[in-house]
This record gives structure tokens, sequence and C-alpha cells, in this order.
């Protein structure tokens, strides 16, 4: 195998899965699609121009890489057939917990094929699923953490991260226990903590039907992951079980911390924490690539048919990027108030462009 | 005293207070402004097409109703000095924690004074400070809570109810006590519960600096309002403390039996309240004004300047108003999801707009 296979197996045709295979297709690569639905495989294999094949068999037999694209309680199996019907190729996934999936990977597969099973976790992807929504582009950029099993093959994982990195993805190694407990705290408790706040509000509201009527743009922010998908998240939750209880326990202990404080009076206690927390969340940018330099404005816009779109327009026509756009509305309509993250380098051409165009932009941040 | 009161007081020129003062004006009230800097009273004045006051006494003498529009912990000796300087007047306040203030106003004012004291909160305005920001608009259409205090003339509650509604906004009557414990679940508690995630990631990245590479969408949405102004949220937090400390409470009996389902592999009990949430979410509508009725698109956008204008632009042209937008980034950049809500009544349209514009939309709900 070179260091840029020419051979790879899809292994599942969902959105990440063709997504992979268009990506691994603009790079020259010869690639086959498998999935449980035929007919799913065809759409897939069209969609990237790779070849569509009749059992997994036939799929991963003769690849140098393979990527195993399925949901987490499928993964483990599929991941042992795929390195028992392959003799060279270097095996990955994509399941977002990684130590569940390596420890049954272990129980199921060849010892003598653990080697090649090289454990991955493409941070991308959408709340869109199958293949007619997948794109190359999917792939772009994106942190795609390798976490090498204990029988990963050190030279399989050094041919894995420059095959991911050739795809245009940015590959970043860390244990499968680093990795769980990192998307504990920025996935998985940020997934429980806006559940947990919504089934609270929905159940205070049944005796007080005003409550909703109260809620504004905080509120909603903090409760949109609430409308996520709950057969999903229960598998990931009953996977990374240990480190999401972990991270459940930290994030109680400040709650209860907060609660001392205030039924304490403690006003520096609370500040403190407080301040702690804003200068964290000004440093985190809207996206990593502009970490170090973002500006915020905000806008009041007309609420009609529009009305955003000359705000858009003229930032476009003046050639800024906008890097993030939030609209906080007033609780009960007929107007609005954008958040527009710029590059900060931006902002001042971006202040002026609006301000010459009838807007009065504020800078946030 | 009419049900539309010719003479207005504003106490305090901060946004709130001046735009109050350029509602009042815009239904025909002669209004006069005060504030402990005589520039900010001036620059409200000027605005509000307002008289500026030398003195407080001067300010409210004379008027039918006054609003004392100060930070929370000025309030309660304004609001007596008000009653005080003043014979006929129903006198008003905006502070966000209403029992407190009540409180702290029985304590300061003359006995004789209390029924013309009637406790306000108006549901509005934004992250912006000070005069020059102020708008009548940020008066339209919003909820503005009135919570009578047990000494209040059911009068005055009445006539300060009728002068709200003529402003333009939406009279909501409620107790003290209540509106403490709604604003508690809605607002305080999503801002103690961001908080106390952004505080804890970032105790965390001490650690581990790649923790925010693998923050998302999600982790920006739940930590936005950790960046709120410290000193303000002490204040608030303290003045709310038992409503406060029993909303935490709740918030982590739920957190907590998420954790034991996880622990024990309980998939039906995560299952069913990740179902009762998601169904509360979805209700929970972008707008009250179309909480019956909306409808989420989700499309990629190519992440240059002016993409964002082209799908605002189209929508526009075709007369769909945007009721919501948010951009869901890829952790790394280099391509944008954006989440579109607009009436349920527009979605077909709205869909048939975009799509015959090469845009990809996916209703998700």
């Amino acid at each position: 195998m070179t260091s840029t296979p020419s051979n790879v197996a899809i292994v599942g045709s969902g959105l990440i899965g063709t997504s992979v295979a268009m990506a691994a297709s603009r790079v020259g690569a010869r690639v086959k699609t498998w999935d449980i639905d035929p007919a799913v495989a065809r759409a897939a294999a069209d969609r990237a121009g790779a070849k569509v094949a009749g059992s997994l068999g036939s799929c991963v037999g003769g690849a140098d890489v393979v990527v195993v694209a399925a949901p987490i309680s499928a993964t483990p199996k599929l991941v042992a057939e795929a390195l028992e019907a392959s003799s060279d190729a270097v095996v990955t996934d994509v399941a977002s917990v990684k130590s569940a999936v390596i420890d049954d990977v272990a129980g199921l597969a060849a010892r003598g094929d653990l080697p090649r099973f090289v454990p991955g976790h493409p941070m991308g992807g959408s709340e869109r699923s199958g293949p007619e929504h997948a794109s190359a582009s999917v792939i772009d950029a994106i942190v795609w953490v390798l976490t090498p099993a204990p029988n990963s093959d050190p030279d399989h994982v050094d041919r894995l991260e420059a095959w991911v990195g050739n795809l245009g993805a940015r590959p970043v190694r860390m244990s499968p226990a680093r990795h769980d407990r990192l998307v504990a705290f920025v996935s998985h408790l940020p997934q429980v903590a806006s559940t947990a706040l919504m089934g609270l509000a929905a159940t205070e509201e049944a005796g007080e039907p005003e409550l909703l009527l109260l809620a504004a743009g905080g509120f909603r922010d903090l409760t949109r992951l609430a409308a996520s998908n709950p057969a999903l998240w229960s598998q990931i939750l009953l996977a990374n079980g240990g480190a999401i209880a972990e991270a459940i326990d930290l994030y109680v202990e400040r709650l209860n911390a907060l609660r001392e404080d205030v039924l304490a009076g403690r006003v520096e206690g609370i500040e403190s924490k407080f301040a702690e927390a804003k200068e964290a969340r000004l440093k985190l940018a809207a996206k990593p690539t502009v970490r170090a330099g973002v500006a915020v404005l905000q806008i009041v816009v007309p609420d009609r048919p529009g009305a955003l779109a000359q705000l858009t327009a003229v930032l476009g026509e003046g050639g800024v990027n906008i890097e993030d756009l939030q609209i906080v509305h007033s609780p009960e309509g007929g107007r609005g108030t954008v958040h527009l993250t710029v590059a900060a380098s931006d902002a001042a051409s971006a202040a002026e462009i609006l301000s010459s165009h009838a807007f009065d932009p504020t800078r946030l941040a």
C-alpha cells in the first residue's frame, strides 16, 4: 500500500460513507461501495463514480483502505467482517464513541487481524442522512480523529493518517479514552444539558402555560439541541456511559457551587465564576480557523421579507464573508436583532458598509 | 389621570428608559427625563422629543405615570423617591426580579404612597445600552409583565395596564412570586447552565488543549449566554436567589436521572426523556406569533462572501419572511449549513424557490 491508496472500500452508504467515497474519488482512488440495502449502495456508487459491490466480501477484497461507516450499534460486527474478508487493508470506522467499539471489535475479530484496525471519528456530517445529501465537501477541512487501539499497528496508523490528510481532512491523533472523555464534555454533555432543560421547562409549563411566553433567545439557544434524535442519542450515551457520567458529575458540581454562592449571597464567588466563563467564551471563536480574531456586530433589522437579504447582500458585494449570523428575536416578534460574526480584520469595513446602507451596527466583541 | 396619561416621567435614561420615553412621545404624551448623569438625560430627552428635568423631583412632579428604569440595585431607592416627590402618579419600574424590589420599596417608601407603586418588567431590550441605541420599536409587541404588589391599588394597576398596551406592548399580569419563579426557569437557569458548562470546559481545556477543537455548533449554542455581564448577573441571581436555587435543584435532579439511566443501561428511560424534550422543543416556535406553525429547512451553503446573500435574496424576492436563521458550521469551516425557520404556510414555496436557485433544502421540522 502506498501513502495514497488506490483501492478504497466503503462499507455503509449513508451521508458519511458516501461523502468519504466522493472525497476518495476526487483524489483518484478506485472506490467500491457496499450497503446492507443494495439500492442505497447503488445510489452511493453512482454519486461517487464508484463501483457497487454485491457483497461485503467483494467490496473489501483487494482494498488498501476500508472505511466502515455504519450506525454505532452495527459497527463492531461490520469491522470484524471487513477484517476477515480483506488481507492487507487498513480498516477504520467512523463511530462517535471509540472505546466501546474497540472492545467489541476485539471480542469479534480474529486476533491476527486486529493490527489492521485503526479506529477513527470524522467530526463532520450534518443532521441530513443518506447518499443523496453526501458531498466531498463534507470532508473538507474537518477534524478527523484517529484513536489507535492497543493492537493497532503503528505503520497502519501512519498510513491511515496520511490518507485522511490526502482526502482533505485534518487528522488529529489521540487515545480512545481521551477522545471519549473530550466528546463527553463538548458534545454529549451539551446534549444532555439541553434535553434536561427542555424537559424541565415542559414539565413546569404543564402547570404554568405562560412559562414559554417569557422564554427569549437565550432559552432557545440552550434548548435547540433538545430536538435531536432520541434513538441515536441513547446509543451514543450508552456507549460512552462512564465518561458521560463523569462529565455530568462535574457539571452538577459547578451548578451546585453557583447555587451555594447564590443562597449565601457571595457576590465575589458569582462574579468570578461568571468572569471566568465569559473570558473563555469570548476566546472560543465562531470557527477555529478564525479563533484568534473574530468580531461580533449587532444590527437591528425590520422583520419583513427581504430585510435580511439586503443586509447580507451589501456585505457580500463589499467582499465581507459572514462567519456566523444569529437572529435574536424580541419575545413577540415584529423586529429582529442580528448578531453577525466576521473576521476581526473585516470588522471595520463591515461596519462601514452597513452604516452606509442605513443599518446601525454596534460592535459587541 | 385618564387611561392615556399625558404627563410621563422617565427616571433613568438607559436603553429601556429612553425607548419607553420614545414610545410615549409617539402616542402624544408630554415626557420628561431625568438621570443621575445630566448628559445622558439630555441625550434621552433629545432623542425622545422630551424635556430634560434638573432633578428627580422636577421630573416626577405633575406626572401621571413615572417609569423608573434603572439597574436593579438602584431601583428601590429611586422608586421610593419618585413616590415621595409625586402626588397622584402611578409609579412603575422595569427590574427583571420583582419580589426583592417590592420588599425593598416597602421598607423605604411611606406606607401611604405604596398603593401607587405597580411593579413591572418589560421583557425586551437588547445587549446594547444607552439612549443612543434606544428606539420606540424596542417596546413594540413585547411582553410587559405587571406584578401588582400587596399594596398596589387595583385602579392604578388597571390604568398602568391600559397605558402599557397603548404604548404598543402586550401587558401580562401575574403575581411577583410567579414572575420570579417563571423567569428563574426560562431566563436565569439557562444563564447559570450556560456559564457552568463554559466554566467546566475552560477548566478541562487547561489540561486538554485540544478540547475546544472538537467543539461544534451544539457546544457554541449552549455557551453563547456565558459571555454575559458578570456584575449584572450577580445582581439578578442574588435578587432571585430562592427561585433560582429551586430551579437549579430541579435541573440537577433531571441531570442525575439521565446519569442513572446511562449507568444502568436503561434505553427506554433515556429515549422517553429525549422524546419528551424533543416534542416540547419542536412545539416551541422561533417566535410565539408563529408557534403553532413553523417549518425548519436545512440548506448547505458555500462559505464565501455573498453565498448567504443569494439565499436570503431569492427568499425575499419570493415574498418569504425569514423567521429565524442559524448558521451551523462544520468544526473547521469551509462550508456552512443554514437552519432556516419560516412560517409553515411558507415552507413549500420557500423550498421551491431555493431548489430553483440550486440550493438543496431539506425540511427538518
